[in-house]
């Protein structure tokens, strides 16, 4: 494995992608490859002070940039592409929250349409300590402060979508996109199925840290330097995104209402125990049933985002995916010894 | 505290209460009482074995039967009652699950009506080990088998609903019941709003373990030897059933759809923050959405169950609900030392 | 049928029933009575002018007053309680409507729950002429004046529910209750399946008008002097209520969300084809799927109400319901002439 | 008027429009052109027969083929389009409906992923009569025979989408597209929001008639001829497709789940009322509860789509959409003198 191909790109704010599908690959990538990558918060930077508010400030449809998309060689619609995160570090000491009109869980929106006028509109600085580890929250109200630990993720990972169709990086679905999971952190490798040829894989939106279910709708939203390593899985299917770690399986769905995406979650990983660890359709059933984790991920996006954890420990014989996962995991080591 | 009052009550099988509210109390208690109680398991101990079904062997509406209700003295509407659970203890070395027709999260139910015919009717029965604390899953297909730790917990608590209603102990609502949240296990305290005079609490359900969202519809279901200290909180409401960890304090929702069961638990936790933390609520909207923990409950009960989790270390200063849950871990650590 | 049974009942305003079970009956009645009845508004009275808030005049849980419930001899579980409406006439000139805080489809709830201020209360009073047949609105801001046609309706109608519960009268479900759908208006007949013996009919909740989905969660509410004659199907069970008109068969559905009852009241109006009409499941999916109106009833109450109608003038050869519609227009004919 | 411009397009099977967005125009016209249009079935014309099984003879995604895009001169982001559909005609004397796996309301999908197995497929054959303005539906099993009225409609017409997004012509959503209401018939004018220069008009899926809902997935579809013509208002923004027929004005709103779809659809009636009516919003809240009719149109697509129709006789004095439907009125008024 001497020969581990390495591309960095921090993009040019003009050349980042705005939609999953629709934009020409900023490059043509191996699989096995390892990007460096350096991603942009959601606000594309605009939001850097408390008076920054997002509806002046922002210029809509330009949110949420995605670096990207990369033509994986070799990927056709029925494959899969695994992506590996190696590391997910802020590019910055701070980070920035906010409250949007009409947006998030807690409020009237444009499509929970209801007659109240939007609640305040308001911006919160966070503090990144990269050392410590922490995200310093102030409060604007009093004087309460607290650190909360430092765990950095990205919102938004996807691919091409199907059915002819391009999408704003602001959606999650199928393809993936803004699942707005806080499983999406370093050491996780997440499984996308291919819709068009060269998959045009993107991701962004990293997130300092994130509560589940991203309740009002924005994270602690920072600039990233995030490195992957990139496989392809041939003739191999995955109808919703899928993560594996270190200790779980895990799949996602994105849907509303928000028990349809419970529904698609839970019914992948019922038959991912089937197809990847031969159980039985209705013992798979019963297993997940006692054994799942299922915390929320988003529940203020286009669609809403659940997941549900399997526990390795706990699985038959078997292994996920074809095993990709092993074989990126030694990617990262290697790349790990020579660039850590 | 020489004084700790202790009732004992395992109901004769005619005496189970299967509804909350219109049920006459079993017994008048004090606040400040342990109860050591008997509960059976949702299927009234009808189901024992792999050939029992629960369309032939058990009687609508007798299910999920509840020991109580306990009149709890002074308990009046806008008061709360606090729950401390001191022990859950599996009565018996054996668990049932099953599938149920038309009922669980990814069928057609009677509610979610579809033309289908109902899924397969099966029966699992786990063995529980207490000393190892573990459950063993043996699937009906195949030889695998697994175990997994044993978590006891209560699926259902509640007290008398308020608006002259009487409900089915199969429901969850805002007076708590078939809440079936894993968060119910032994050390929390659960906080239920008092909506009749002297409350009517009464609980059952058992669960060895479950997983999050109760899939399939049926945890690992047992009797259980149950301790509990009552407490009361004059003046005090509590809209939505609350529950206290040595590490987070959680709110709950129940209803459909499942997004609007996030809403209640969010805002329930966003308004704590205010009430007893002193947090400004958009300061507490914007921290919740960062820290929150968001496991779902229930995605099969009349109503789903959502649950919201905040750890305590990241709390401004404050004590939850009056500081009742030290007072009740006393009385738990008092109880243990004579009784552990 | 010169023995036509005939009884009268305008209810002291201590003797209003607040619930569906749970309440002893107000009269004993054989199927085949006429039964006349004044039923209250709503509000029970209390809305009277336009400066009567409901958050300061009525006083929870005391709305939506029910008439009966009336004990209906030889009713057992797996009947159908037959009830047919042979007039309603408002009690008043006037009828009284308003918005209520944090009730309604287009403002937060408490199931809906944000975290917005409550809209503004306000009242208006409708102008009824009951020889002109019309209810006059009046805007509060400027001059408009529109009259729209009176088209008196019953909110709600329900039998004691199954399960052994006890319900608000402001909730629909399986039993009834508060539907909310204009369809209950003079000339139909409503089929309730029967849960407890004697069923235990009651109704309330008179319209002199309501547009569908009664969006703010309040229709043209006034008393009523209503006619209906009460009959019962042995042997023959309505899982959800259905309604007969001289035109149509009617299913209704009431769950949130809002497609699950959709779904149910479509299943029903599938299966009904099926049961009393002859057709193949399959074949009636497709002619409901091309024949059906579905106009919606309530999307706003604890159970949103979605309703599906079918044209008789397209049905295959059967009657519905074993033809007690029929027999219940020649009971109305009958007392018409006698007392119309 | 007597420059009338008329343009005729069948096009060629290869240059269907399978997207909203992402398509070159097939032609730029002014405001105030005519349009004859042919359009194809939503099968591409491939199932013809009993045994052409959806599964089996459509290509995946070339489903719903769209007539169009047109380009309108002038047209910009901020203004809306006006389509009056002068006359919708079915170009065959038959038509198609069928089942299709895991799609429709009654059935699991795969967005309510739950474990049964599909459906059974089938087709059945409409024979059209138009003369008679019938369609026959032929139940499967047994002789069963009716004839329905035809009602012809268009399931889909909409415009490119905002937010640089390209959609499937099987989705409904804020630019109009599959949104399968029975109210797009001949007579009425649609108004669809302009999102990109041009607005890209396109428009396809002829049924001969649907039920409201669409409960199985699939109307009576048939290909179509069919004449708009297309006016353009400057500066006026519409945010969700709104209809206006001779006799109501009419708002939509398409999304998940359906009492959203519902809130929409009311509060942009509402809004409509105050805009072009002068009412207060809370007058018009009041007046629409009373006045609204809420007839469902999909329950099946990838959104679902609520209706809200209000009567113009009950309007205030106004003029909706600056009253540009009377001027497409003369518009077509002359074309039939020409042409009809």
């Amino acid at each position: 494995m001497s020969g581990l191909e390495v591309i960095s790109l921090a993009p040019d704010p003009t050349r980042y992608a705005w939609t999953f599908g629709g934009v020409e690959p900023v490059a043509r990538i191996r699989p096995g490859t390892v990007l460096r990558l350096f991603t942009e918060d959601c606000f594309a930077g605009r939001v850097r002070s408390e008076i920054d508010l997002v509806s002046e400030v922002c210029e809509f449809p330009f949110l949420n940039p995605q670096t990207g998309p990369f033509h994986i060689e070799g990927a056709e619609p029925g494959d899969t592409v695994a992506v590996h995160f190696i590391s997910i570090e802020p590019a910055r000491d701070w980070a920035a929250s906010t409250t949007v009109p009409l947006f998030g869980a807690l409020t009237a929106t444009h499509l929970t349409a209801l007659l109240h006028d939007p609640l305040p509109e308001a911006v919160w600085i966070w503090e990144l300590d990269r050392v410590a580890r922490t995200c310093r929250f102030r409060a604007h109200s009093g004087t309460f402060e607290v650190d909360l630990p430092m765990d950095p993720m990205h919102g938004t990972v996807g691919v091409a979508p199907a059915n002819l169709e391009v999408r704003s990086a602001l959606v999650p679905d199928a393809f993936g996109g803004n699942m707005d999971t806080p499983e999406m952190r370093a050491g996780v490798t997440c499984y996308l199925g291919v819709n068009v040829p060269g998959a045009l894989l993107s991701l962004g939106d990293g997130h300092a840290r994130q509560g589940e279910g991203e309740t009002c709708g924005v994270a602690v939203e920072t600039a990233m330097n995030t490195v992957i390593a990139v496989e392809l899985l041939k003739g191999r299917a995955c109808p919703w995104p899928r993560i594996e770690s270190a200790s779980h399986i895990i799949s996602t769905g994105s849907v509303r209402p928000l028990e349809d995406a419970f529904r698609i979650a839970q019914s992948d990983l019922v038959h991912w125990l089937n197809e990847d660890y031969g159980l039985d359709t209705l013992d798979a059933y019963q297993l997940v049933t006692q054994a799942v984790l299922s915390p929320l991920a988003n529940v203020c996006d286009t669609n809403y985002t659940s997941v549900a954890k399997f526990p390795k420990q706990y699985l038959p014989k078997g292994q996920a995916m074809g095993g990709v996962d092993s074989h990126l995991r030694e990617i990262s080591a290697q790349y790990l010894k020579m660039h850590g």
